[in-house]
């Protein structure tokens, strides 16, 4: 099999040396991080299960949550939720394999379930969340083109990666990463609905933070401004690891502290779908954790995607994987790598309509001496796709 | 005021002269453009109602609609319907205005079954169909910003757009909208729900299209083949009037023929969602009715985010505006413009935290000769933003 | 075939003539009755489709629907519903037969609106109300049971039916009917949700009637009351009708009118469910249109009961039957019967566990003189039991 | 005040002497049961709630539970739950008091998974059900009638109730009782969905139960059919402790055994609604436990209504209360007593439209002996009506 692999130079200015960037990161706690969260924790339960009955996963795609809102009254020293989100799952199973039945509802909604109870620990699963589950059968020419196993592609789509990141890329995942994880000992206060924006003009780079906080922790609006004061330093501090520019913090620009009046973004689980806030798989971060405008991106939402032969899972994944590859095998000749990979439905999933690599080199450097090399490391792994599958299943993957 | 407007000449080389470019189009049938379609119609529902009792639109965000697919039987002569469709529409209104109750839920719903009738012929509103709205109060703190009539931003957020089109670009958007439009008299046949993918490698231009087929119009296997030939032609004849290069058309490619076997494309109602395909909000095309890897994209979901304030709506719908005027003002010089606008959660909506413009020159161009012009423009169309609003309301703006 | 007949002389009053009886009819816009309404509408759908495709009426139960009220401002001169109605429909129906798959739930959903469409004019239907049907496949071993064709019980259940009606009885079943009939082209502002209360006091009938009024008919409070008066004399000229006792009326007692306040039992669609009145079926008007506590009564719902096995329906109605042919064809002799007919699992239906007779007799008759012909009527009643099948399918015979 | 109060001698034959007698128990698990267990559950959260924050229960009525069934498949040694059963709460509470916001849907949902984990043991609640609550804001009137604090009657209504139990009645009760009590130790593959139908004729009672098993506990058809046996045996011995009659006990009637076939009525859970069965609050046992066709019933359900001024609960509860009363202080002349009593909307819940008691002598009693007795007891029971809402809230009066 001689795959279509594109390798082409681009005379450039990588991303990081533009003149302005934009780059976001919704944590784990927004809206659309708990659908994504979800759609993947049930796809890797329902993959679990096909295994252990069947010997392999069957057919899937659970990569529609709608998260819809509740309502509640935070308040300082701990307030109320008053009215449950709700949480659809949707999507297709293999809901029937020969006369067995599976259980895929209960699977899903126990998924469901002890994703939230094991990632929000302010959040009342049994009170505070109504999960109900429309996953239905799925449609069966896509069944009968999964199950001849010759693993095709089960849709006409694209994967987009690159590599390295940026200096803003990296400082903004690591803020939610360092907000959501270390710092958490420290600030128990902080909760899990973290937004991070990064927005870089020039050599000044601006860290928009919007960090839900839990009010029970909090025993007045002094006590919360001093709060904020404390975790713009700290995130400060942890920012400037990452870059030699001009870092300034800015932490939930909306509150409000004048005349007397003082408004903080106070909830009562750290997570702001409690009041309203809706939230839906695919419209948050990219696989690479990231919302980058100033870089190409898929629209395909990973999460819940059947991991066996979802071109929009794998070539999204794989394209950063190779893109990674490259910067790391290639060295330090490289600017900046673009990798997409499109499908088209039918094909076997490790021949892809077209894998597209495009190459910022660093001052001159001669393409031909990397343009092979960097074919053979596409094909290669393109040829391994599908170890990427277990790894997925086992949650070793982030998609989102 | 003084804004931030950042125009930086790029040189590299403009994406239509790139070695490969892959570009999407989801027609109007796809799940996701329904989600899409609802939403957009449900925010103008409400909007002509407030402006109706109130004399102003008044805070909402419907960008949340989740579409589970039904089952159904299609045959060729016609088929059945099996289970209907289920339809959860979500996002927050303004749910009370002084005393006054907003009958939200019911103007939402009718709007939602509206604009299934006036779009989708065979499909059984009635029947096929099942609706329910979630919608709920916005969260507060957003209706306190929002009801100062300041026109702040309602969130920290960003639009991106670019101009002009590329002959690649430009056929799949037209490509679908000849499948969906004029085509239609004479191959009542073909269905809404259609994919329309390109992807160019050099001087080739693959397109690869996906068109449900309504069964009642077609009697048996063979028929089907045959106007999948003729509809290749059509859609060939139709393509090659934007481009020189060559064009390759591929119809379902999933259908199978061989061995006595025949497998296509059929639906009883020209929509895939009717045999378990969901969509949701925000994961089709972006505003310019596109979706585009090898583009700069906004992840933000358009389609039902309120007209007034929302800067997911009007910067991506003014980024794109501004871009196609510059190219339309500044002439032939200009190769590819690039249009980002950020906001900052609660600064004017005129006023965004930055305006970034990149221009990509054809040849040697003086890029101090169209800065300031640029400059100016940005800065007007800024100053202007606000008559977007009725123009969303009045449905003239396509949102995806 | 030996059928359990037993037919037993009791020597007892009559409940006319007992000093104390209590009536209720809850009208057909009652939210139970809604639920009954729609269920009995939903398994004649569901029957005319099995007898089109199969030839005969396939395992269905549809006698589960939930109506959630929703919320409405109604006002003088015509308010707003603020919040649609929802109904949930459940139950269970042939869902497959052979290869084919049944379109049950689109059928239910279509027969539940066209229901509500046909019967209350000021319900817009296509924004007041919210239909999800989660009606599924029913239970294996029921299904099997039915499926062999022995007509065998599926339940273990009793009918229970008295004849003839007392005054009382026959006054509220026809208060409610002529407030929902004849009344309407005189009096249209008269809702459909109607409710009347009879209480018999030795010689004094207290006849309590609430009646949802329709606001955009009526242009005030004055009007209103004024409306109430008028119903009351039409109410007590109909009523007299019925008998020489004493009858009072009382109109929506709940209103109040004092110190210039004045409140009135107003609707926007002349129905209560708008505005927060839940209903279900099974909770309202038994077989014969009341509810008797005075009376023995069956618990058992009958709308939306197959009409071919289940002997909740069947029985009930065949009690009623047989109690009033027994009345008809023994004459003046008789002044109360009372029928019950028991159920076992699995028993084929035209041979019951008992079918129990209890006569009470006007003066001194000889029970001997009619034991037999009863034992003979009710046996002829039993063997043409599945005669009643195919006028539930027709809508010929009421079921609350 | 001067109570309305009817005591009335009736000449006829005590319930427990006529020649037929139909008596029917829906155990804890049945679905109808389920439904008014979640119900009261829900009712008495919401009272704790109400008084723990305002000193007193407000106004809430969550009598409209509906239990859709889901589907297994059990099998001996052990099967499994395949879709899990669907719960709808609906109903109304005070859902703000003044500018308080009341949970009532975390509260309720809270509630309802509480009472299924304390009262099912084989129920996975995490994964067997879906829970959704549709609860909404009360109808503003019935508010303030409520809020009047004068305790009115909420509704036009009336209450039934009877004593003594005859022997096939406390035949029934006990044996539903035995099963899902003191049995369950000695044989734990006895499920909660049970149903007990007794069914006298002369002086031959039948007992038929239908008890769902719990599959894990039971190896194959031979143990399933041996246990019956054992099981027959064990109700037998119970139920000849209440009557001196013959006893005739069938289990699981609709059960197959023949030509080396055997179906058995087997579950995963021991509860029926995992497969198929619905059930609504008010579709069971009246508030004496039973379901009595031979006897008056109210339809009214009592579970889930409020316990202060919701005559449907009250009213029914009390009739059953002085009917008990009576007999136990009236001593041995009386053979039955019924007790009715009705409302009007708007009157005090103290001073009904008439209370009506009917006494059934044992041979010849002067009736003026007791007819004043009878009357204060009456009155007195009245007097103190709301002594009955503290015992509802604290679960000491079973309302199924």
């Amino acid at each position: 099999m001689e795959r279509n692999i594109s390798v082409e130079e681009l005379h450039q200015i990588p991303t990081p040396k533009k003149e302005v960037e934009i780059v976001e990161r919704k944590g784990i706690g927004h809206p659309d991080s708990v659908a994504d969260g979800i759609a993947e924790a049930v796809s890797r339960s329902l993959s679990k299960y096909y295994i252990e009955h069947y010997g392999r996963i069957l057919h899937h795609n659970t990569d529609q949550v709608e998260v819809v809102g509740g309502q509640s009254a935070p308040k300082y020293g701990g307030g109320l939720v008053l009215e449950p989100t709700y949480i659809l799952l949707s999507g297709r199973a293999t809901t029937k394999v020969g006369n067995d039945r599976v259980p895929f509802k209960s699977i899903t909604i126990k998924a469901a379930r002890d994703y939230l109870r094991e990632h929000f620990r302010h959040l009342d699963v049994d009170a505070d969340v109504m999960i109900d589950s429309r996953i239905g059968q799925g449609s069966v020419d896509l069944v009968e083109v999964y199950d001849t196993k010759k693993l095709e592609a089960n849709d006409t789509s694209f994967g987009v990666g690159f590599a390295p990141l940026s200096e803003t890329e990296t400082m903004v995942l690591n803020t939610e990463k360092y907000l959501n994880g270390e710092l958490k000992k420290k600030m128990p206060m902080v909760g899990y609905d973290i937004k991070v924006m990064g927005f870089r003009q020039k050599d000044t780079i601006n860290l928009t933070v919007a960090a839900a906080m839990v009010d029970k922790y909090i025993h007045d609006a002094d006590e919360y401004f001093n709060i904020k004061d404390e975790l713009k330093q700290l995130v400060l501090d942890n920012a400037v690891e990452y870059t030699d520019k001009e870092v300034k913090v800015y932490i939930n620009t909306a509150d409000i502290k004048e005349d007397g009046k003082a408004v903080g973004y106070l909830t009562v689980t750290g997570m702001s779908m409690e009041n309203g806030d809706d939230g839906s798989v695919g419209r948050g971060n990219r696989v690479n954790g990231l919302i980058t405008p100033y870089r190409a991106m898929s629209m395909e939402a990973a999460a819940g995607k059947n991991p066996v032969t979802h071109v929009g899972k794998l070539y999204n994944v794989l394209s950063n994987k190779i893109a990674n590859d490259i910067v790391k095998e290639e060295g330090n000749d490289i600017a900046e790598v673009l990798v997409r990979i499109v499908s088209q439905i039918g094909r076997p999933i490790d021949d892809p309509h077209v894998a597209s690599v495009q190459v910022i080199y660093e001052g001159n450097v001669d393409h031909s001496k990397h343009k092979n090399n960097i074919r053979n490391l596409v094909d290669d792994r393109l040829a391994h796709i599908s170890d990427l599958t277990m790894e997925f299943v086992e949650g070793k993957i982030p998609v989102f």
